[in-house]
Order: structure tokens, then C-alpha cells, then sequence
């Protein structure tokens, strides 16, 4: 039978389970990926399993989040990282290499390959043949372990792409597109696979682009071929040989079809604050701005900072704007120097900051109060800039550069100028003479643990019955950003549970941490639709977990975040009934009496208010899932069952 | 009578008084500068004035500090900066151009001229014949309003230079070795006028090194002639015509005489925690490093990163050293860039920052816990690099790239290397486009203020009766630093008296605040030697007046500091018997009966202790000052007073 490339993907990497949608399939993971933000507890976590060294073909820890060192405590972490790479045989890629998803992508991505990593956006590696997936800290962990990924068995929707992209309008189009179709959570449970004879005229960049924001509609991966693109881009890096050509099948299907034209594509911008609010940029035209920012995972190609050097070349830009140039790495940046692109950009009035996620994650680059701040970025969740109360736009690089040029919101066709012309460099410099590979032979490292490097903290199994008050009722499309906001104050903590908990639910509720905490015992977060979208932090499940939350109650949730949920103990429940929201209320009291047993058979579970009616909720947890939230999280799980399996055959 | 350089700069400029050492002397001002972090302060200031534009040849405002918007709060800073500059008639240069004592001397420098800055490195335009010093915030508002600046005749050092320096020893190596004879404090109330033979050998911006760190001697300024080097320099930056030669007259005196032989020096550093703390590399080589920071106004000149550039070529550092790289300015990044050095160095593995001050003022860069960072940067005072119990040691750009290329502390002689030679470029980048030049013709301007941008606080005049406790004993040396801290979480509150006063003292004491606050009255401080030195922001006046804090008891104060208690109202005194320190504790009471009329008198002044016994205080301040600091202040005194006059002729 045709199988289409997702399918054989997974195929190709099933441990066990069924290839049927909704089942969950155990997949063998080749390769890793941390950046360090989440990293430092990944490493804490692969501590705790005491193992000798990672087991897949190869892992990689990146230092690109935390790079703002306003004291010692991401020097310490990135020093960290770079001793448990030493002792564990990892690549360790030192502070302005650059962003995590495209210095993997040239240094080591491989069609055919799965990739699991610790950030939401490691998907991007979809754009070269890979199955590429973002997840939770721990599974990253787990499966630097050798301890296959489980994963509900997405299903797979095949887009055709016809066509070819007209002047100004580039693959950043192309997904907002997509978001406009799917919003942020059309894509859950499903893998978006892009087929046709638009592709030729896409670079494995612009997939790049295309598949690191499948992230924001939810989806579990975005696939495309290995096709001369992907072999043009890896001949580029100077690693042609590690090209193997992948397709679908002739005549394979899909579970649902899609098609986009790119000829017919025009200028989006998702605007304020969710990646879902696609319009025109036509529509919004003409709205003044304080910022254009260019640069992150989501526009890291050198043609997206080339671009807009070749139209800012001989032009300044008004001295009231900010231009912030965040490049992707250190071979973009050093191409456009060598190029005499970066003193284009220079003297067009832009600020170049060092290599690195910068601004995107809220290090740095918050646009002032009031003002409208326009972005090459992926996400534009509420605050998630640094500033509350952001307006922050979601953009291609030249609708960023039209509007820096003018002060305000521009449709790049509208400029009076040819669309600049650019070609891929048939080679790059090679950077991975610069990342730290793993010893061939084994030495002796010391974990070097600064102050702020705390343990995770030990969590209990699920009680018969949980009681406790609802401590917060938040919104629709809650983001993790929300949950356990980044920054420059709160980022640095991230390798210390008790610290970063003061912060959660802060953006939501500032009184939230207090509230836990003089409470002190079990407790419930209610949500609405797709309860912890967007980065794969896990902090966002350990913090309300260590402040008491023993369960959310959602009408639906992101995967990630739900996975999340599920390894740290917190039982991710669902309504039943939806409008059954309506009926719950920050301070109400409830109560599951049974709780194991009931997840245990699957039915609905009876939820008890205080005014003694009740409402249904279910679950989707598999039965492994319910088995590792009983035991309160996966590492105690693993303590009792797969480790000792993988302790043992790394013996031999 | 032959006249060295200082004396006729000074008498060109004299508006009043006798140019005798320890007489009070008024200036006319010709340029004054700004940077954001004490800008904005100045700003209010500038606006209380009421006035219509600034009465200076020029003034600018550079934003160089608050580069890092982790919320909205620097963000709008820089627009309030723009919008106060298209008011008043100042040049506004945009973040991203640089630092701002680099940019003004490329752009505005011009021998013969006075420059007054709110930033204490102002003196580096010492370095091309001018008479340039840093003040107080207020003190550069008053002389944007035309207003003559006042200020203790200082003695003159002349230093005669002879002598060429040897490889691997640079004009670092030149002040570190002035450092090393006169400390932190040897400079206090003094000139350094530097002529001889040897100053041919040391380029303009070699002499930006020297001047700029004159301020860590405690100087008021340090002086060079304009000379063929200060011709090449304009001639490089294309403004030969603003040169005019400047020399001592022949046989020329000096109240003290000094010389340094540039042939007799080593590599030299200054080790944790002061600037004063000169040694030898050799004599702390081989200690393990985590940093080497290279930049900054005290290493601003291309040939500060040219020169690591070419030590670095084909060569890298270790992946566990932070080789971290802050380009002075536009002009510095685009030549690095043209030249090709930019990618040598990113090719070494360094990390490259935005242009700015950046981790030099603690905005990012902050080393791990118990490492050593190597900075080229002016200052190490304990924790201004952002870590508590930091080890920072001030060196060359040749120290920091030998150490990191070895990971330990080197001098540059023990590589096995040669030393590069580097030739200044006829002519670079022009940076004034992209400064927003002041309008021909006024345009009515709003000031664009932010949330954060809080009026200054009203100060009452002096009472007859001081009375109250001393709420903190400060130790010797204490640092604007450790008085009101900077960094990525408190520079954002400089526009903000009252959220910036939580900082006060918090590097010594984190009880402060909360003590000033419970305690509520009129309080002293006591400090030892030269207290106050360092920055001169105003804040660290400004701040702990805002907590009540009348009267400062040392045993001596830093020229800038003691100028800026003046200014709010802060009575300056210091022992007459410098062994009375010693009587006094955190927590005494303290009483001064008749405090205005003892100030006018100028004799000793009666300090009653609790248990009744007395110690007698003095003070150095002239009639004017006294005035001022009856009045409660300078902005009080110049309501009533030369305010009117200046209001005045402005109609004409």
C-alpha cells in the first residue's frame, strides 16, 4: 500500500503500539536536542536516572535562551550544561553559536531521522525529512536514555503545494496562511505533511520556517521531502553525504487534504496577541510602530536578514524606530559580514544583538508602552515580549523591514522598490568545529553545580481522593507563557524549582503564588480551550505541581503541556460537558473520591461541588499515562519499571 | 608667565572667580553629554528649568546603557530622550550607536573646548585638548541652561611622557601604571596634564584610554595637547577642520611634576575589588579564568578588538571561556566587519554584543559564581559586574585575549605569538547621520513620558536642628556602586526617585531600605576615605535624601559625590580628627544644633553623641555651595535665584 512520508517515518521508528489515530505508538528516538533553558533540568533529570551516557546516536545541548547574565545564574547553568555534556557524551554548542533548531539542522539534521527536543520548536526539523518533535524535559530525558517516545498516533494531513511564492511575499506567508486556516489549535493530534510541485521552489529555510510553526497550531510534527532542496542545503553545510532521498508514495493518502496555491499568497500578519489572528497586512496598514524585529527560530534562514539588508541598503530607518537584528548564528552572522550585508543593516540605523533567541523569549527587546512592535518571531502570546499589555505582530522579514523603513505597519508591495533578488551561497562555514563533541573516550567530569542548580523536587503518588479548592480559573488558549512566564527576572531560574514558582500564574494572577502557598494542601486549575498552548517548558507543570495543583480541568489541552502535566503527577482531566465551565469558579471546593480507580477504568469520573451536585469529566491518558500520574509523575514510574531495564543493558 | 594647558583652557573658559588651587572657579561650558541612565534624570531637570533650548555650542544625548528592555521601562526612556531632545535643541543619538565618550569625540570632539557630562568618564575628552569633567546630572542641566559651571580649582600634575611602549603593553597598561602610584584617590582635586616626547607614540584614542580612566585616580580631568595625533584623528573621522593646535607654553609649570618612561612598563592589572589595585600579570598568571571581556569607554578604540582580532585569527578559546565582545560604536562594528576581524573573531568562539556599555555598568555579561572575569573595562568595585563576591580584574585587550586563548591568566609576552601590528585607517564611517540633529527651526514638541518617568521629589531647605541616627557606617573606598547599585533590574528605575530608593545601599546592606522607611526622620551616614567614588550618578545622592538622609560624615568624599549631596540638599562633612571614625556606630544619635549658621561660619562644627560627649566635623564647601545646600538644594537655589536671570535673557 502507498504510504505517505509521515507514515513511514513512524513506521520506520515503532518500538510498539498500533499505527491507528488516538492509539499511542512507542517510536525510537535517534537523536536529541536541548537548548538551556529547558536543558538544565533535562540534565538534572538524566542525573536521576544514573545512567553512564546517552544512548541515542546523538544529542546536543545548546546554549541559546539564557543569555542576558544579569548575575551568576546562566553563566552557572551554561557551565553546567557544559559538564554534564562532557560527562554524559553529548555536543555541548557554547553561548552566540546560535539558536538551538538551525544550528542542528546544519550541523546535524538527517532525512529519516527522529528528533525529540526539549523546546516546542525543535519541530522545524520536519522541514528536511525528519520526523522532528518538541516535548517535555523529562521525555527528552527518557529518551537520551534509550526509552522510546510514546505518542498518541497523530493523523496525518497531506497539503499540496502548487505554485510559486509572487515578489514580497516569503514562507512566513505560507504558515501564517496556515494559521489563519487552523488557528492555534487545528493542527493538535495531526501531522501536517506538504507534497507537490510548489515545493521546488521552497529551500529547505523556508520549510524550515514553514514546519517550526506548525508548533503554533498545535500540531505533533510538520513533514516535508528530502528532495534537492534538502540535498542543496546539506551540500551547503558540507554534508552532502548525509543525504537520502524521501518521499511519499505514489498515490499514498492522508486522513484529510489540503492544498495551497503559493502564486496566490499576499502579505499576513498574525496580530495581537496570538498567532491565530491572521489578517492582511493591507488591513492593519498604516498603524504607527515603536520596533521591527527580525530574526529567531522562526525566520532563521540568511535570506530572511539578507533581504532586508538589500532593501534598507542606503536608507535609514527613522531614528524613533527600533530595528533589532537578532541573527540566527554564528555562520549567518558571519555571512553577512562577509557579504557586507551586516554594515547595510548597520547604517540603515539597526541594532545587531548577539546571536541567540534574544527578544523572542523576553530577554531583552521589549517594545515600550503602548507601542506597536512588529516580528519575525513565532509567537506573540500576551506579554510574552516583556512588556504587559504588548501589541505585538507576527511577520515576514520584509513586512518587518517595509514597516521599519516607513514607521508603520506597510505591505512591502507598497514600497516603491524591486523585490530584491537573493541566492543561497553554495557553501556555509562549518560551525561545528565550534560545538564541543562528545569524547570517543570516557573521562571523569564533576557536574559543576552553581547555587541556583537545585534538585527537583520529590513528588507523592495520587491519593484515593483529591479535595481541595480551585485556585485559579484562567481563560481560553492559556499559553505556558502564561502558566510560567520567561524573561530576563524569571528565565535565569529555571534550574530551581522553589525560586521560579514564586512566578507562577503571574501574568494571569499576581496573587496566585500566595495563595497556593498559604493554602498549602491539594488543589485544581480550571482552563478553557487548548489549557497550555505554546513552549514546551515543563516548569509550567513542576511549579503549580510543587505550589499543591493536583489537577486541571480544561475543555481541552496542547500536547505538550498535557504530557507535561502527566509526568510531574498533575491529572490532566477534561469536561464531559463543556458548558460545564460555566459552573466552576475560583475558591469553589471540589472533590474526586477513587480517583486511581476511576482513571484506571477510563469512564467518566464524578466530580463533587460544594454544594454537593456534581459534574462528569474525562481523560484521554493512556493506560501507561495513568499509570505515571498515579505514581506521581514518570520519575518515580521509571524508578520502579524501565530503568532498571535500561541500567541493565547498559551494562553489557 | 608660560602657561601649561590646563591653566589655559581653564582661563579661557572663566567666567568668575580666581584660578587658584581650593578657590571655587565658574566655567562657561561649551558642549555638554549625556547618557540615558542619568539622562532622563537630567532631563526633568533641564525641564524644570522652564526654558526653551538648551544655551550650549552643543549638548547631546547618547543612549549607551539601558540597552537591554526586559520590560517597557528603558524602552520609554529612550523615546522620552528623543522627544527632550527634539525640544531643546540637543543632538539624540539612537541606541545601537555607541558609547557615548567614543561617539561624541568622533563626532563632536574639538580641542579647546569644555565639555561637561553626566557620566564621570566624560574627562576621556581630556584625550584631544579639551577641558572635559563628569558631573551631576543637575550640574549638566544648569549648564544647558548657559548657567557657568562651578568648581574647585584643582592643582595641575603635569606628567612628562617619554619613551615608546613595547609590544604586547598598551596605553591600558598606561593608566593602570598611574593607578598603581596614586590608587583610587590620588587624583582628588587634581589635573593630569600628560606632554612630552612619548606622546607622539600614542595615538588619540590611546590618550581616550588614559583620560577616560583618569576618573579612577579620582581626577577632575585629565589633559593632552592637540597635537598631529588629534589632527589624524579628525582627519580619520573627516573633520580636519575642527582641529586647532594645543600646547603648555614652552617651560610651562605644574603644581606637582610627575613622568612615566612608555619603555619601562609591563602588562599590568588591576586586581578585585578596585581599580587601584595594580599589579603585575605575571605576578597573578596561571589563575584559572571564566571571562575575558573585551570593550568599553576604557578600551574604545579599534584597535582595541583589531589587535584580539589578530591574536585570534585561525586560533580559538576554549568553549568553557566566555570571550565576550562589545563594540564601542557603528563606526568600530562596520570597520570590524569591512576588515574582516569581526568574523576572526567570531571564528575564536567569541560572542558578540550589541554596542554599548553593556556588562561594563553590570547590563548582562555577569560572570559564574567564584569565577574570574578579565575586563578591560575602568571599574571593578565588588558586584558592579552583576555577581556578589565577584573577581573582576581590569586589564589591556591584550591581557584578556592571551588569557582566554589559554584559559588562565597570561601575559601576553608569554605567548608564543607576535605582535600584531595595526595601523589606524585613514578615514572611517562617518557616525553624525545617524545622530538626529537639532532643528533650524523650533518645531513644538511633546514629551513622550512613560509610566515609570516620575517627577523629581520635592526637598525642603535645611532645618536649624539636625538631629537623628546614623543609619548605616559605610566602610572605606565605598563606590556610587555600592550606594545605589546598577545592573539589568535597578538601571531601569533611574527616571523613577521613588521605586529606585528600594536599592538604596542594598550591595552593603539589604536592611536599609526598610530601616529608612520604618524609621522616617532626618538620619546620617558615616563613611571612611573617599567616599562616594565612581559614577557620577546622582541617584546615589539623590535616593538616600529621598529617605532622609541629611548629612554625610567621612573621612573624605569623591569629588563628583560630595558635589551631588550638595546638590539635594545632603550635608557633606568630614572629620577633623579622621580618628573620630572610629567613635562612631550604626545606630548612635546624633545632633548638630545651629547647622545653617555653623555651615556660613565655616569654623568646626559641634556633632553631639548620645551619651553627650562631642566630636567636631568640617566642611570644604564654598559660600555658593553652602548656599545651596541650606536651600535644600541646587534646584531650590537656582528657582530663586540665577533661574530668573537665565529666563531672563532667553527673551532676548
Amino acid at each position: 500500500m502507498a504510504k505517505n512520508l509521515a507514515h513511514k517515518l513512524i513506521e520506520q521508528h515503532l518500538v510498539s503500539g498500533k499505527m491507528q489515530p488516538g492509539e499511542e505508538v512507542q517510536l525510537k528516538i535517534d537523536q536529541t536536542l536541548c537548548q538551556d533553558a529547558t536543558g538544565t533540568m533535562v540534565m538534572l533529570e538524566f542525573e536521576a536516572l544514573g545512567l553512564p551516557k546517552v544512548k541515542t546516536e546523538l544529542s546536543a545541548q545548546y546554549v541559546d535562551h539564557n543569555l542576558i547574565q544579569a548575575d551568576f545564574k546562566n553563566a552557572d547553568d551554561h557551565l553546567f550544561l557544559r559538564s554534564a555534556s562532557r560527562k554524559w557524551g553529548i555536543w555541548y554548542s557554547r553561548p552566540g553559536n546560535g539558536i538551538s533548531h538551525a544550528v542542528h539542522m546544519a550541523c546535524f539534521g538527517k532525512p529519516g531521522k527522529t528528533l525529540l527536543g526539549s523546546d516546542s520548536h525543535t519541530c522545524a526539523g520536519g522541514s528536511m525529512g525528519m520526523l522532528a518533535m518538541g516535548a517535555g524535559g523529562l521525555q527528552v530525558a527518557l529518551a537520551m536514555a534509550g526509552i522510546a517516545f510514546s505518542l498518541v498516533m497523530p493523523e496525518v494531513v497531506g497539503v499540496e503545494v502548487t505554485g510559486k511564492l509572487p515578489p514580497w511575499v516569503s514562507a512566513k506567508d505560507v504558515i501564517l496562511e496556515m494559521l489563519r486556516r487552523y488557528d492555534v489549535n487545528g493542527g493538535v493530534n495531526k501531522i501536517f505533511e506538504y507534497y507537490g510541485p510548489g515545493l521546488e521552489n521552497l529551500t529547505a529555510m523556508d520549510r524550515h520556517v514553514i514546519a517550526n510553526m506548525g508548533q503554533e497550531m498545535g500540531a505533533t510534527a510538520s513533514v516535508f521531502p528530502a528532495d534537492d532542496q534538502v540535498r542543496a542545503f546539506l551540500k551547503q553545510q558540507g554534508r552532502e553525504d548525509d543525504f537520502t532521498p524521501l518521499h511519499a508514495d505514489d498515490g499514498a493518502g492522508y486522513d484529510h487534504n489540503d492544498s495551497i496555491d503559493l502564486s496566490t499568497l499576499e502579505p499576513l500578519v498574525a496580530c495581537p496577541s496570538s498567532p491565530g489572528k491572521v489578517v492582511t497586512v493591507r488591513e492593519v496598514a498604516g498603524k504607527p510602530i515603536y520596533q521591527s524585529y527580525i530574526g529567531s527560530s522562526a525566520n532563521p534562514g540568511l535570506r530572511d536578514f539578507v533581504v532586508p539588508a538589500l532593501m534598507l541598503k542606503d536608507r535609514q530607518v527613522p531614528e524613533e524606530i527600533s530595528l533589532d537584528i537578532n541573527p540566527t548564528s554564528r555562520q549567518v552572522l558571519e555571512e553577512l559580514s562577509n557579504s557586507g550585508h551586516l554594515n547595510s543593516l548597520l547604517q540603515a540605523g539597526a541594532r545587531l544583538h548577539q546571536t541567540g533567541c534574544n527578544g523572542c523569549i523576553g530577554m531583552g527587546q521589549a517594545p515600550a508602552t503602548g507601542r506597536i512592535s512588529l516580528r519575525t518571531v513565532p509567537r506573540n502570546f500576551p506579554g510574552r515580549s516583556g512588556t504587559k499589555e504588548d501589541q505585538v505582530y507576527l511577520c515576514s522579514p520584509e513586512t518587518a523591514t517595509a514597516s521599519a523603513l516607513l514607521g508603520k505597519i506597510t505591505d512591502p508591495r507598497d514600497l516603491d522598490m524591486d523585490y530584491p533578488s537573493f541566492s543561497e551561497p553554495l557553501t556555509l562555514k562549518d560551525m561545528r568545529p565550534l560545538l564541543l563533541a562528545p569524547q570517543e573516550i570516557p573521562v571523569k567530569v564533576e557536574l559543576e553545580k552553581g547555587p541556583n542548580i537545585q534538585p527537583l523536587p520529590e513528588f507523592d503518588s495520587l491519593s484515593e481522593t483529591l479535595a481541595g479548592p480551585i485556585l485559579l480559573k484562567a481563560g481560553e488558549n492559556v499559553s505556558t507563557d502564561e502558566i510560567l512566564p520567561a524573561g530576563t527576572d524569571i528565565l535565569p531560574l529555571r534550574s530551581n524549582i522553589p525560586a521560579i514558582s514564586h512566578y507562577t500564574f503571574s501574568r494571569i494572577d499576581e496573587s496566585f503564588y500566595q495563595r497556593a502557598k498559604d493554602y498549602g494542601g491539594d488543589s485544581f486549575v480550571i482552563g478553557g480551550e487548548n489549557y497550555g498552548q505554546g513552549s514546551s517548558r515543563e516548569h509550567a507543570a513542576i511549579a503549580p505541581r510543587y505550589l499543591g495543583v493536583r489537577a486541571v480541568i480544561a475543555v481541552s489541552m496542547a500536547r505538550i503541556h498535557r504530557r507535561n502535566l502527566i509526568n510531574f503527577g498533575v491529572v490532566p482531566l477534561l469536561f464531559k460537558a463543556p458548558a460545564d465551565l460555566a459552573r466552576l469558579h475560583q475558591g469553589n471546593e471540589l472533590k474526586i473520591t477513587n480517583l486511581p480507580a476511576q482513571l484506571r477504568n477510563g469512564n467518566a469520573i464524578q466530580v463533587t461541588l460544594e454544594d454537593g451536585k456534581q459534574l462528569e469529566v474525562i481523560h484521554n491518558m493512556s493506560a501507561d499515562e495513568v499509570a505515571t500520574v498515579i505514581a506521581g509523575g514518570l520519575i518515580n514510574k521509571v524508578r520502579e519499571n524501565e530503568l532498571a531495564d535500561a541500567r541493565e543493558s547498559s551494562k553489557t
